[in-house]
């Protein structure tokens, strides 16, 4: 591993430079001590302090995820995630991430400033220039539904899908139904993807044959249920799976729009569980993904790839919940 | 969470009678020492002691895996299982399965008698009594390389297939290989299923043709090679990527039965990176399991399923092993 040395020879200054440059000292320039970091990043330099388990530091950056209140999606991820790291002493800052932040700096150089030993993203897509730059990162990062190839340093964290829906599909099958509509989210996403699959290889497993009229890609949005569910019921669905609580939301509005009832025509599940699912009109029956539990796996992944363990996935368990938007099917 | 007094009013006897049975006080019977366990068991019952830091007990069970030497699969899980249990103050103890073992008490029961707080199942095979009751157990349990339905105690731990086999295909991409044929372990085990999609997905996305005459189901033995390579060769394969180091060592010497070179005549690629990979003739290319990551992981998620943290699946990163068995393709 690079010392403090190694810089100061690489860059040909004093060993005393590096340090001022290392600890955000006044009296260099800002150029020197952004060569300084610069350097020590591209060397893999751990400062002492990271090294040592006296400042023990991690961090959440979050973005397009509202995590404030108890009701919104981020806010048990992140409970989990504290709850866990604070077991094994580490202290936690929630970092709200935005494009200046992630143009200003390389993600590198900003752990090793802020003293990090590594972080979890929340809400991000790969698109965003920090995720761009994690096939290469040297600091231990972990991902909610995203997922990095060929990195040892990266990992995913998610709820597994498969069992998810197929618990959905078992659940419906029970009642009776056979054209068992999937209302997927946005293409092109990770889990979407994963979701897409489940609901083909449960369909199957189940003996249920595929209909492609009942196979839609919407958006994470209530709003896409009405682009799709008017050709659902016209293929004769007599259940709709949801991707997510908020789709299902709008699936139930638009089922209603045409006159019928969920769930005595019409069957409906989400997927999340989210605190509005049990107040909807039925009240929803859903896959739940356990936030608090999801927190506390990323940290659990996070402490074992900051200890060198190159974990690339962990998945947790979904959990059927049953409330009152699922009905026997009265089509024989 | 059943006391002691529930267990005493259950069966109709003294609190001091099932205190003993849980004990294993010599002044009772031994049918009421199995009744107030067995009760114990299926009331969820958890000692004062296994509920307290003090204790904290878990074992490893090991059957169809040599684990007593540095050269053997086994040796180095159980030394990264040990490393990462011991970083969190648990004691660990290696119990050798047999059958005797799983049919002489339930497994629920033995646990709670021997007062562990969970398990790592090495070797077993789903047909094994002590796994076939792990779809009800409530006692913290881990499998490597296989998986549980739908019970939130129970998770699996093992090696991203996916990015290995695609590590490896992509290897022989680059060396101009395009009839890669796959020689996979045994028909009916998970890790087999995942490889062989692992194979054909990556094929896929590199563009090269599917050939069912390249690709077949063997054992985990060398012995297989002799039953495929034939049959390989006579479909042009210039590469065979094998499902473990084992199966490519048959492979190799099948390869030279034919008056063939490896790697001038035919690239071979294994996986695991077993100690004798290097030590065969040529040393193999191939895709290491980690096996002390592995060890360190499996303990890890244990540790979440202890503290109630519901993970069904880590999958730990697949590293490739570049050495002289593998040659760019002489066929244009």
């Amino acid at each position: 591993m690079a010392t403090i040395k190694d810089i100061a020879n690489k860059l040909g200054i004093a060993v005393s430079t590096v340090s001022k440059g290392l600890n955000g000292a006044s009296d260099i320039s800002d150029d020197m001590r952004q060569l300084v970091l610069d350097t020590a990043v591209e060397m893999g330099y751990a400062s002492k302090k990271m090294r040592t388990t006296t400042t023990r530091k991690v961090c959440i950056f979050i973005e397009n995820m509202d995590y404030e209140n108890i009701d919104q999606f981020g806010y048990d991820i992140i409970v989990g995630f504290k709850l866990s790291a604070a077991r094994r002493h580490w202290e936690v800052t929630v970092v709200p991430s935005s494009l200046t932040l992630q143009t200003e700096e390389k993600y590198d150089t900003y752990m090793l400033k802020n003293g990090y030993s590594g972080a979890f993203f929340l809400g991000f897509t790969l698109h965003d220039d920090w995720v761009m730059q994690l096939n290469k990162t040297t600091v231990p990062s972990v991902l909610l539904d995203n997922y990095i190839e060929r990195n040892n340093h990266v990992g995913y964290v998610g709820t597994d899908s498969d069992e998810g829906i197929d618990l959905a599909v078992d659940h419906l099958k029970e009642l009776g139904h056979k054209k068992i509509a999937f209302l997927n989210g946005s293409k092109n996403s990770m889990v979407s993807d994963q979701r897409y699959s489940a609901y083909v290889n449960s369909m199957k497993k189940h003996g249920l044959s595929l209909d492609e009229n009942l196979i839609e890609f919407g958006y994470y949005v209530p709003d896409c249920a009405k682009y799709h569910v008017p050709s659902f019921l016209k293929s004769g669905a007599t259940a709709i799976i949801c991707a997510s609580d908020l789709i299902a939301s709008g699936v139930i509005a638009e089922v209603k729009k045409h006159g019928l009832t969920v769930p005595d025509d019409i069957s409906v599940i989400g997927f999340d569980d989210l605190p509005i699912a049990a107040q909807l009109s039925p009240p929803l029956t859903t896959i739940r993904q356990d936030r608090i539990d999801l927190g506390k796996s990323a940290f659990l992944l996070l402490d074992g790839l900051i200890h060198n363990v190159s974990i690339s996935k962990l998945l947790q368990r979904a959990k059927f919940i049953k409330r009152q938007s699922t009905a026997p099917c009265k089509i024989k």
